[in-house]
């Protein structure tokens, strides 16, 4: 419910992940959260105003097409909305792209039917310039092929503990992953991973056991073999967060009303439900 | 011709041009030139070494394929210098990609045959978050495909001397231009630039003016107008370095012997000659 004289927004947002501790807020640091809450309050004649995100993104993760609620005071319209966020926001690389009266009892998390995700792996021996804290910089020769390989033998509902953080606090590790497609250009590859919903860390975690299958440690199969271990210690290490981006959620309903962030600009949209 | 005990290096270079001032060496900041000849210096037991350059790219703009030349004491193999020009080069978002023994009397400026620009304007409201310091940022929305028409009035050979910085110190104002495309993906906007010189700011100059058709306050036929009237005060202003990227250098035989640098995965490769 909310309260009258108050309007709750959605909120699609893009951030450089690179100086906080993540969405989330937390007493040892900046976090996107307090950035947008500490903006929100602006609004609020300088009462606390709590927000939710579609997905809470760890530390020196980006995204480009993140979703916010917030409950903010009537007299605002849409671009206002947007244009003093953005202000208040300042200098902090967040910003707010759109944002759209919720339908009521709308929630970002708990409503999302798909999100996506990309990763990037730098795979040279030279360190990155362009790219620092943007992508995974590997230096061993990769076989995105094999990748790939190992990648589609993921697809599915499973049970993903093997690919799950030990802190995760879902109650089921049950995922169906719709995508998971590897693909090189020059020495960039990415990995594009799609579903309802994504365990904690589990994206990174895949990349971090795909790397192996890439360096020709594992074969495409033993991939497989780790998932059907349900076992975190028979998959491969965690991939740092600095290459991984949250593209967008996906909605029963946009609730921008058609069209949503830019995303990477090669990276094919969403599949329909 | 190169001194007895030393091989003349290509050195084929990706860089961040946000913290420099260009890349030339200049007494009041640092540039890529600077970072680049004093790590060259620690291979040549401190001595002096200088550097040439296939662009002299301005303050802020970015290179994902210089290309430069070094002359470097004659014990060290290419993954060698490469691997400890990086070292050298830390913390400065400047890497050596490649390294290759040059042809005795090339010269990275003056044997280029092609240079690929792109330019990319973040077209939206809000500001930008993750492409801060890689895109010009322009609110008001732009008419990707005027422009591209307005693009093609320029192409081939000119006398571009609309578009010229009034420091440039080329002698000939003639120049030609093989592409001047505008594509839009979402709010990016690329406009892609090949020719096998440029004249200094003719690229930002270009899309300066371009920008003035996007926003329709220039009809495409008035560009055509500004060049033909052979003075920089009849174009559009120069737009900001930060959307500026040198993608590849293109010479009659690849002095890295095939295989250049990972440009934007979207950006299609330099046409041949």
């Amino acid at each position: 419910m909310t309260a009258p004289g108050v309007v709750s927004w959605a909120l699609l947002l893009e951030y450089d992940g690179t100086p906080f501790v993540g969405w989330q807020r937390q007493a040892n640091g900046l976090s996107v959260q307090s950035v947008l809450e500490d903006a929100c309050a602006r609004l609020n004649s300088g009462a606390a105003v709590s927000t939710v995100a579609a997905g809470r993104t760890d530390a020196g993760v980006h995204a480009a097409g993140q979703v916010a609620l917030a409950a903010l005071p009537d007299r605002y319209r849409a671009e206002q909305i947007r244009d003093a966020l953005n202000f208040h926001m300042l200098p902090h690389p967040v910003a707010v792209l759109r944002a759209a009266p919720a339908a009521p009892g709308w929630n970002p998390r708990f409503d999302a039917v798909g999100r996506a995700y990309a990763y990037r792996i730098l795979n040279r021996r030279a360190r990155p310039a362009l790219d620092r804290h943007r992508a995974w910089h590997v230096e061993r020769p990769l076989d995105a092929d094999a990748m790939a390989e190992a990648a589609s033998l993921l697809l599915g509902r499973h049970d993903f503990t093997s690919f799950r953080a030990s802190a995760c606090q879902a109650t089921n590790p049950l995922r169906t992953l719709d995508r998971l497609d590897v693909t090189r250009h020059g020495d960039m590859l990415t990995v594009a991973a799609d579903a309802r919903s994504f365990l904690h860390h589990q994206v990174r975690n895949m990349v971090g056991t795909l790397k192996l299958v890439g360096e020709g440690r594992w074969r495409p199969a033993q991939v497989r073999a780790a998932l059907e271990a349900r076992d975190r210690r028979a998959a491969g290490p965690t991939a740092p967060p600095d290459g991984l981006m949250l593209l967008a959620v996906r909605y029963p309903q946009d609730p921008f009303g058609g069209g949503t962030s830019r995303t990477e600009a090669c990276t094919p949209p969403i599949p329909a439900a």
